[in-house]
């Protein structure tokens, strides 16, 4: 059986080929409750149906767990665990194989094609998992450089502890949004003027919103709290990853961020993409991150050397007046930490992580500034303008851009594990 | 119709007076599932059986919600609002009241006594909401300079920032748990000798491990995501308050929380008392806080003077060795920022707060050592030992050490309004 042909029509250069079968959360103008579905090229599985329709009729371990499909997130499928993702997934990829061995469940099921397999255009995602908690890491070595060669100058750019630490903090989880989602401009407390002798705040407008190209991991399986996560287990937890867009006020960050961290400057909206691309659909795509030269302790080593993914991400922006550009083109492996050593990290203390809870990894850029993963790296902290097409440039972005980050892996156009779309659109700011 | 009698014995310096009617989650060793309770006196009354029963016959407004009375939590009952917690209080003050207008409801019905009036030592209390976000803000000044000065000495002690922005920082939810839930002192990375020059972390338990005495407040109605709570509306969003004690490990906050706060010093364990004194419940009770010498923003500024309240807050140590402590008491008014200005700031940027989130006030001090709610504090970062009963003195805690928090309004001792016990005991470190 191969699974990089079927009989369905999956397009050249789709994410989603039988290669990658992503899960999420959908809903249609006819059947407006959401419930779960995988992405097969230009068409969503809603895999409530294909179980009522006894899709499942050839796979057993799942018939008892059916119920997990018909959920308005995806919550209840992660926590049924990665062996069950497993063979849920190679299932799904052996009925739409050319050579299926079930050719009756879907491939000469007309009626049910018709019914389960719904066109993308046709089809609204949502949110697909409830998180309970949203932490943000900041792995990206290159990133966490630039960032500190800003706010505090470029001999205290990295702190001491970042090679030993994945250094993360707690993020707002109830301001995390599907792709497609617009992004209001957020208010609040800036200094106009940082050197002044006395610092009183303005309160306007954020005036520098910046994006951050993330990747996000979900949680599957839960940790005890007071129990951490080994780190050779770790994997275990690791649902799949989205691509994630830390939407961030960076004026608004100046100003509140000592002594406890950023706030507001990040709590107003975070977008993902839609579709969770399953950890086992990446594992081919795995490979060695950012060097580590300092000696990190015991309870942070992996036995596996390639614990990052080679994903190609971009980040382009369309403006209002309508000209689109790229902005950055990065590879997911610029981190110097993996999502297991975040959780083995995150629960050294027995923190407990639940199913459904997202981690980010920290802005994701590579060495060059057509890498930097944040208009604050892009634009040398609002120094110096992007040139975007059209004769447009930008420091930071303005109400109407529409930021759109996509990311995929492989070479081979009809085997692509790709992410969709993560994309957010800025409305202008409320007048208070 | 008075409310400092009742026909139903409620010991005098009992915390749950008719004045209180305090609401949590209970189980019992023959009903397991847990359902909501208010407590008066030593009891609980289970309100899932008392609606059951016809006790709501004569409040017509919370018959079509009674369902909300058999939830796990408070979240669905909180969602309902302030008008309808208001109505369900003063009717259950009602019942209770020596001259009750519904004397069969309860008074002259001794079945529905027998079974709906439990003792609370035969009653499991259960994390009375569900929380999907924790903030803990930083608004007690004293400790903000207290704090401050140890970690970057007094020059830098407040930041410029502290009189403009109630700081704040995004908690760990997950890791909130009820009173009496033992807590295990966390491992995780220290500094041994902070001041070496080349910075190696150690692996260890924690040595510093701490406590903060802080309110906890509960958030019942939700803002839309991208609009602000305005700061004169946001007290319709305060559901109630709790005791929190915010366990805290000095040693790992030291080392890990630059650039972006506390993480792992905090998300091993955040206890809270088990009963939410209503918003209205501590209305009497409301004072002026900490004077503000700082003009602040617009959005910040509420009509009320009195924004705080006026709760009589106690830490008591027992150690392993049994002797018992008192080891701070301190006025909750000691804070520079009330919840409905940590509510307006939070939500500022459009950030949407949901029914059952949680507020950390940050941690109370007053003027003098006494006063201090932590052993950060206490004993000026480990240089001076705080002296216990029994000859004992502690630093920072100990395993075994058990920590009890209490708080209580009022000065007549059968017109308490108390929170009841926020009690935690130290577990020793897993070997790792
Ligand atoms: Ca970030
Ligand atoms: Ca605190
Ligand atoms: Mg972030
Ligand atoms: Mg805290
Ligand atoms: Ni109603």
């Amino acid at each position: 059986m191969s699974t990089s042909r079927s009989w369905f029509c999956i397009p050249r250069g789709s994410h989603f080929s039988l290669a990658n079968i992503p899960f999420g959360v959908i809903s249609t103008a006819t059947s407006q409750t959401p419930r779960v579905a995988v992405a097969i090229g230009d068409h969503a599985l809603d895999l409530e149906l294909f179980a009522a329709n006894n899709g499942f009729a050839a796979l057993s371990t799942i018939q008892p767990h059916q119920a997990v499909f018909s959920q308005p997130s995806l919550n209840a499928f992660a926590a049924l665990g990665r062996p069950i993702h497993s063979v849920v997934r190679t299932y799904i990829q052996s009925v739409f194989a050319e050579d299926t061995p079930y050719p009756d469940v879907l491939k000469n099921n007309s009626t049910l094609q018709k019914q389960a397999l719904l066109p993308l255009k046709d089809v609204t995602t949502h949110l697909p998992m409830k998180i309970g908690d949203y932490t943000d890491f900041f792995a990206g070595m290159r990133h966490a450089f630039n960032a500190g060669c800003l706010f505090r100058g470029p001999e205290n750019a990295l702190q001491p502890n970042y090679k030993h630490i994945p250094v993360g903090y707690h993020g707002r989880a109830s301001s995390v949004v599907v792709s497609g989602t617009p992004i209001r401009r957020p208010n609040g407390q800036i200094l106009l003027d940082p050197k002044a002798e006395k610092n009183i705040p303005t309160f306007t407008a954020c005036r520098k919103l910046d994006i951050e190209l993330e990747l996000g991991a979900f949680v599957c399986k839960a940790n005890k709290h007071g129990e951490p996560l080994p780190i050779n287990e770790a994997h275990n937890s690791l649902f799949g990853l989205v691509l994630l867009n830390d939407w961030s006020a960076r004026d608004i960050q100046a100003w509140e961020y000592v002594p406890l961290g950023p706030f507001n400057a990040k709590n107003f909206g975070t977008t993902i993409s839609a579709w969770v691309v399953l950890a086992d659909a990446l594992e081919p795509f795995k490979t060695k991150g950012i060097e580590n030269d300092t000696e990190i302790l015991p309870y942070l080593r992996e036995k596996e050397e390639k614990n990052v993914y080679d994903i190609r991400l971009q980040v382009d922006i369309k403006t209002n007046a309508g000209n689109s550009s790229t902005v950055a083109k990065v590879n997911g492996r610029h981190l110097l930490w993996s999502f297991p050593q975040m959780m083995a990290h995150h629960t050294i203390t027995g923190c407990p992580l639940q199913t459904g809870d997202l981690l980010g990894s920290g802005t994701i850029s590579g060495d060059t500034s057509a890498e930097f993963g944040s208009f604050l790296e892009q634009s040398e902290g609002g120094k110096t303008a992007v040139k975007l097409s059209g004769g447009e440039e930008r420091k930071f972005l303005e109400d109407g851009d529409e930021i759109t980050i996509t990311g995929v892996c492989g070479g081979d156009d009809s085997a692509l594990v790709g992410f969709g779309e993560c994309v957010g659109r800025i409305e202008p700011a409320l007048q208070l």
